[in-house]
């Protein structure tokens, strides 16, 4: 999740450029949509897929997570060129009961997988109150946000989570066992907009140590350790053997907490399923061999849809939450600090901003896509 | 959650005694269980309610949580006495369809309303799959663990979680708005002991910094902060004004992950079901007044249980937990730790020892129980 303090800088380009930094070229949203659109169906996707794949991927790069939209449009022609990725899939239900399925994604792609996944879960909500959907042979599926967003024009909860790669040593463990295993929650309101929470169950996302990396700047203790399990500073351990680490950070801080709310997030989207899981999910760079002895397929997701009236009528919970909002927004702040942040509120405003003004990608990242481009004879 | 390096004196007593500094008198599960029974039978609890309450109340004392076992035993009779808790509730179900359900908890003491409303769960995650509950109307409810695993014994994933009192101050606020809101989660194994997280949303728990202060030391940074929102290490700034701090400490460190978490408990317990949410959350203490304009009825729980065959065979599943539980298990640990720990396992050791070996007690607390004993006739 994006979140930043909301300053009066929050919808100007001053904010948006310091933000960015780095960055240097400006696309409009409808240039990078027909251009992914187009580079997804030269893979052999619909155009029906192409159209939910780009719509998924660019919804990273609208809500400000930039390490998750277009900038890895080429990455997932990679894993479709190393025969990772099945451009036509037969998704199916492969188990169901009233309330629950499990999904097969056959290869998909996670863009394409996730969002047919989440409407078997809405589906299911509509006729029982809920519906619970796990998801085996997956591959990434973008940012959690957007899928557990499909439940609220429904009148639902919609909750998202996928395991990933291991970058994370568990609490005392110097081996990297977890991914960065995200979780997602939006929950409708009435006047104000949705609480939508999407959150790696790290202390920082891996794109952050990225960011710093490229400044040249340490991290602050807590987000990464050695190859020994010694606390670090270095943005770049990862690359030397050490680990991302669990939200918390240290023991005394409750990594224990984070371990856990990644291990659970595993559980649910890959044991439930039979996808792989801890050290055994496969890597989203194409270049890294899959790993040994693999006991499941492929990566695993998990997603709910609960109906608000399976509870209460909707009206009524909408008012609530539309109190709890504000309460917390107008709540006091600490000195400097314009307002207290309802989780969402920045990747709307975000949104809305790159919508109008363009979504800046980095030069390596626009020479990326004008080299794939070429590769497929698809102009940007 | 108890999370303590799994040591050789792990199941010692020296181990036991360095933890419980300054717990004095060892009592058994028997003797604490007879009076505990015998206190909720006089307040006017049926036999079977005072039954269920103490063996969940105990329950916390035998895996370790000491802060909510038997030493909050005056606590409830006091809210009885205030009357505010309500010990022949008619609990119901307000609302419901095949999966999901609002349970009212008529004011009841917790420790009697969740495991009726988890009962809900497991019973419709019989019928449909899974089944999700929302209570309002409740009370304290003890350790969310020991409701999720309810589920267990019926091969279901269980899932507690409830509100509180609010000590803790979202990111960048100075308000205390939610509150320590634990979330629990049990998982069953095969030959492996179950997974069974439970943890607050918080840094550290209350519970802690109340040991910090007995033995007057300071917090680590990032548990607490003061009334102005400036980082502290006194153990005792809830006193002045401060509060706890969201899992992460800062936004540095993620606080705003913790604040998601802790928002999202408030949500799924209070606003699904019609019970107060944020800082409208009735206290423990019976001597706090009761907040104005409460928006709701009484604490909010949520639960849920998911059938592990509604999504695949209970024993291919369960092959699964095991060999993921061995290979976190048998992970290389940083240097002076024996084993990555699974959660649940210390509880799990905890409560075998103490069943054999007795409860220790704080003298402070078995002289309360004496006094809470001469009130009602009871010995202890």
């Amino acid at each position: 999740m994006l979140f930043l303090p909301v300053s009066t800088e929050l919808t100007g380009p001053s904010w948006v450029l310091s933000y960015i930094c780095g960055m240097e070229q400006l696309f409009s949203y409808e240039q990078l949509f027909s251009f992914s659109k187009a580079i997804f169906q030269k893979i052999g996707c619909t155009e029906a897929d192409a159209f939910t794949a780009t719509t998924v991927l660019l919804s990273a790069d609208l809500r400000g997570v930039d390490s998750h939209g277009v900038a890895r449009l080429s990455g997932y022609v990679r894993l479709w060129d190393a025969k990772r990725i099945n451009a036509s899939p037969a998704i199916k239900i492969i188990h169901e009961t009233p309330s629950t399925a499990v999904v097969d994604g056959d290869s998909g792609l996670g863009l394409v997988v996730a969002p047919a996944a989440m409407q078997v879960a809405i589906d299911k909500a509509k006729a029982v109150g809920t519906g619970w959907v796990s998801v085996q042979n997956s591959n990434h599926f973008g940012i959690a946000g957007i899928h557990a967003m499909m439940a609220l024009p429904h009148d639902m909860i919609g909750i998202a989570m996928t395991n990933a790669s291991a970058l994370v040593a568990p609490t005392f463990s110097t081996e990297k066992l977890l991914g960065t295993n995200p979780i997602a929650v939006a929950i409708p309101a009435g006047e104000e907009q949705a609480f939508v929470a999407d959150f790696a169950t790290t202390t920082a996302a891996n794109g952050k140590l990225e960011i710093l990396q490229r400044k040249n700047e340490p991290t602050p203790l807590g987000w990464v350790q050695t190859k020994e399990g010694s606390p670090s500073i270095n943005a770049a351990e990862l690359k030397q053997g050490g680990a991302l680490l669990p939200l918390g950070g240290d023991r005394d801080h409750g990594s224990h907490k984070g371990y856990m709310l990644g291990s659970i997030v595993d559980i649910f989207s890959a044991i439930l399923s039979g996808a792989n899981y801890g050290p055994w999910v496969p890597p989203f760079p194409a270049y890294i061999p899959m790993p040994e002895n693999m006991p499941g397929k492929g990566i695993g997701h998990f997603f709910g849809a609960m109906r608000i009236d399976a509870f209460r009528p909707a009206a009524d919970f909408k008012t609530n939450m539309d109190q709890w909002i504000r309460r917390f927004k107008t709540a006091e702040t600490v000195k400097g600090i314009d307002s207290v942040i309802i989780p969402g509120e920045p990747e709307t405003a975000m949104e809305a901003f790159r919508r109008e003004n363009g979504i800046p990608l980095l030069q390596a990242v626009s020479d990326d896509l004008k080299a794939l481009g070429q590769q497929f004879e698809v102009a940007l």
